[in-house]
């Protein structure tokens, strides 16, 4: 949203449309915002209901109907979207313009493509909303110290990665060798993706070694999926560990330096008493 | 219980029944709580032995006597708990008159409608009293640690489980779409389905993808499952860490030093009384 | 073993073979444990060969007779450990006693009751001997660390237990109204199993939820399993935390007080410089 | 990499083409990484095709043909490697020596041995080359604090490891004796198979107990399961919270406070200089 405060026109009409559709301060923002997501909601279900086969015969008619419904309706809200906001083009950019967008398209390329307007159900990213209307800043902070946490490791993870992915690409070959394609390991790709199943403890059972070696490999796998779960989950609690417990905001009045511990007395740059 | 102590009636008779009923410090209460325990436990096997059909046929009127005497025994309890205490209706409302009362009720109804009896089970719920009987103050107070860790992090899981609910949803669509209902991907809530059981790393197999499309996006979900386990297990230790190590917020009155454990006398660094 | 050290006799021959068969200090016991370990293995390998049905149809006579050596050279060791220590009965009671005894008696048991013999499998447990000729030591204390952070979690970890149990025959017994026997849902205990299975997300997929109703309410049990998987990890890792930072093993030369953190640099019960 | 940077030779032309095959620093080795880089996904492409019998059965030619053209290509590259380097034999011997010889010859020997091109996914091990193009130096450091804090916690993880090794064999020869061969536990290895499947919750389903006793044994083994994936988990994460946390081992000259941060200049307690 950050980006978007900016966008706030000076006109009187313009910036009360954007009070409105765009912030949940005023009542007539809340009033607005509680209605979208119980317009969003109810689309949400529309769309899941359609692609029930029983509900789809007996009802077809009306969902449909009901969905070009919520369609025109978050037509016009993008328009409204559009209209009150002073550079259109940043907030089509925007994470929320493309959802926005994303909601409505489905249903008229469905015209051309049927089966597309299942894709709706993107709409529920546009329930990240609901949050504008809970108290937001709290739920943002935390969410940040969440992100944060993941973006400071994300080198850690990106190589914890790349060593799941070399993992699950040797052993899957390897099982490809071993049990052959009389098993189910018709392919390597096949194979990696059984290593993937494996390694991650998820286990649909769908394919599974048969030969006495490929059972010992697989549960090598399973024990090493089974530990190195410890390695992300490290990873994540240190991070946040270090967040939750260092949470002194105080700026140096010297220096101005900033992330001392809760318990600093004194700024550990400058030495001058916080 | 806690606010059940303020219920204490001052009468006689009406006393000595509550410290019966309610408490465990007296003889007479203690031998109360573990016969009602056992009476539990009993009425527990009583349900569940009824549910196996070959033990229901053999002895479904044995198992059913049992049932009522059960069920008449715990009416008593309720009546006795209602009467000692000053004011049945906060009782009533209390959590624990809630399950005293979902503990009997079941057994009336299935003369109505049958198969209700199993509800029953509820009374593993009144288990929880086992608690105080063991050295109840310490493990509540553990509870407590857990508890509290798991509220000061509330907000921090609903982001992370609307996260998962988003992710969810929008797999689940877009695996209706690649798979389809020949697949076994009936629908967008049957897929839905689906994507909580790869996400969650349960992995059932009684739905699995089976187009090369449908096992990648398959395996990027399980990866990614594997992966966020960290992030909510990160939360919870970071908060629980914290508590654990319980460091008192006392400052050193000579060099400041903060950080003392909970029983320190004297500063560890300086030697300064605290 | 602690409690053994204390049996160690004085009289010559006797204290020489306790040497031999209790330690791993002077060669003899080394080379005595060392065979013994190799026994072991080699008798484990001879129980799990024998039970496939290929091998014991070709080889049965050779794996009987192997078997039956094993066990009388086990006899004869148990024999020596008893002849060897002062107080015979505190061994055979002791843990150590307990498994070296079980790692015969199947054997002579077969003869009567078939079958048992595969229990021998129980022999592993004296591979634990193994850490005596590693650096015992060591491993030891590593092992004391995670035992004693289990230990100081006990109270919390039992209080997720019962909350796990609870959860799971509630469910357990919902599932089994809901689903009813038609679909696989046979009994409560069936249906507990199956929640067990789902909860810990191992996910059999012997058992699963059929109806609607039935599939959304396992849902919720997939999120809860993996949400609260975060709880037992967060205990012990905030336990372990504390053991892994705090290492100092320091005594007050003054109070003779422990549990110093290891940045201490005075006693912080009677302030006496460490 | 690092016992390679003493082998830099001197010689002109030799110096060279070491700075091209080895080093990424150079314009002409990073065109060369990348190249390398390409190719070495393309052979993975190839090998992973080919294994699919529809791709096999219509472009087997072209694809055995493009193998051919990798296998040389890289075969030329493993011998300018030895030439560029002063000690071949130590480049031969070293890890990434290993790779790229392993990398090679499974092509020549499927000449002999069918089949065992599949193996060339090993190839995918000489992509972690991929680090040397980003900023190697960061994601290596960041891989060496993982892989520290496993060796600092090996002797943890290997009391564990021997642990769930014991708790399967044991748990493994009782169910074979429990649920028996006509439940599909066909021998103690399989069992022990089973018990793996089902402690580390992969839970394939390819094998599940039938028996009440059988099932319930594996509700233990599965809580069990779910709750000690707490201890390699708390394990790796305590330590890697040290590493994260990186506090300096310096004393404070004034206060001798300790555990300040590794940046800290003055100490944060009494404000002396470090």
């Amino acid at each position: 949203m950050k980006n978007l405060e900016r966008e706030i026109p000076e006109t009187g009409w313009q910036k009360k449309l954007h009070e409105i559709v765009f912030e949940a301060d005023t009542p007539a923002g809340k009033v607005f915002d509680v209605t979208l997501i119980a317009l969003i909601i109810a689309s949400l279900l529309v769309v899941m209901l359609e692609s029930v086969k029983e509900i789809r015969d007996d009802y077809g008619t009306v969902l449909w109907r009901a969905e070009w419904i919520f369609t025109i309706l978050f037509s016009i809200e993008y328009i409204l979207r559009l209209v009150s906001v002073r550079r259109p083009l940043r907030y089509i950019l925007s994470f929320y313009g493309m959802v926005d967008l994303l909601a409505i398209v489905p249903t008229y390329v469905s015209l051309l493509v049927p089966g597309t307007q299942y894709l709706l159900s993107i709409r529920i990213l546009r329930l990240l909303r609901i949050f504008r209307i809970l108290k937001l800043s709290e739920y943002i902070s935390e969410g940040k110290v969440i992100t944060s946490a993941l973006i400071a490791s994300r080198r850690k993870i990106s190589v914890f990665l790349v060593t799941v992915l070399t993992i699950v690409t040797v052993v899957g070959a390897t099982m490809y060798v071993i049990e052959g394609e009389e098993n189910g390991f018709t392919s390597i790709p096949t194979s990696i993706y059984w290593a993937i199943v494996t390694l991650t403890t998820v286990g649909y059972g769908d394919l599974s070694p048969k030969t006495p070696l490929g059972k010992t490999l697989a549960s090598i796998v399973m024990i090493l999926g089974y530990a190195i779960i410890a390695v992300p989950t490290g990873i994540v609690t240190a991070e946040l560990t270090r967040r939750v417990n260092k949470v002194s905001t105080q700026f140096c009045p010297e220096c101005h330096a900033q992330d001392h511990d809760a318990d600093a007395v004194f700024c550990k740059y400058c030495a001058a008493k916080l």
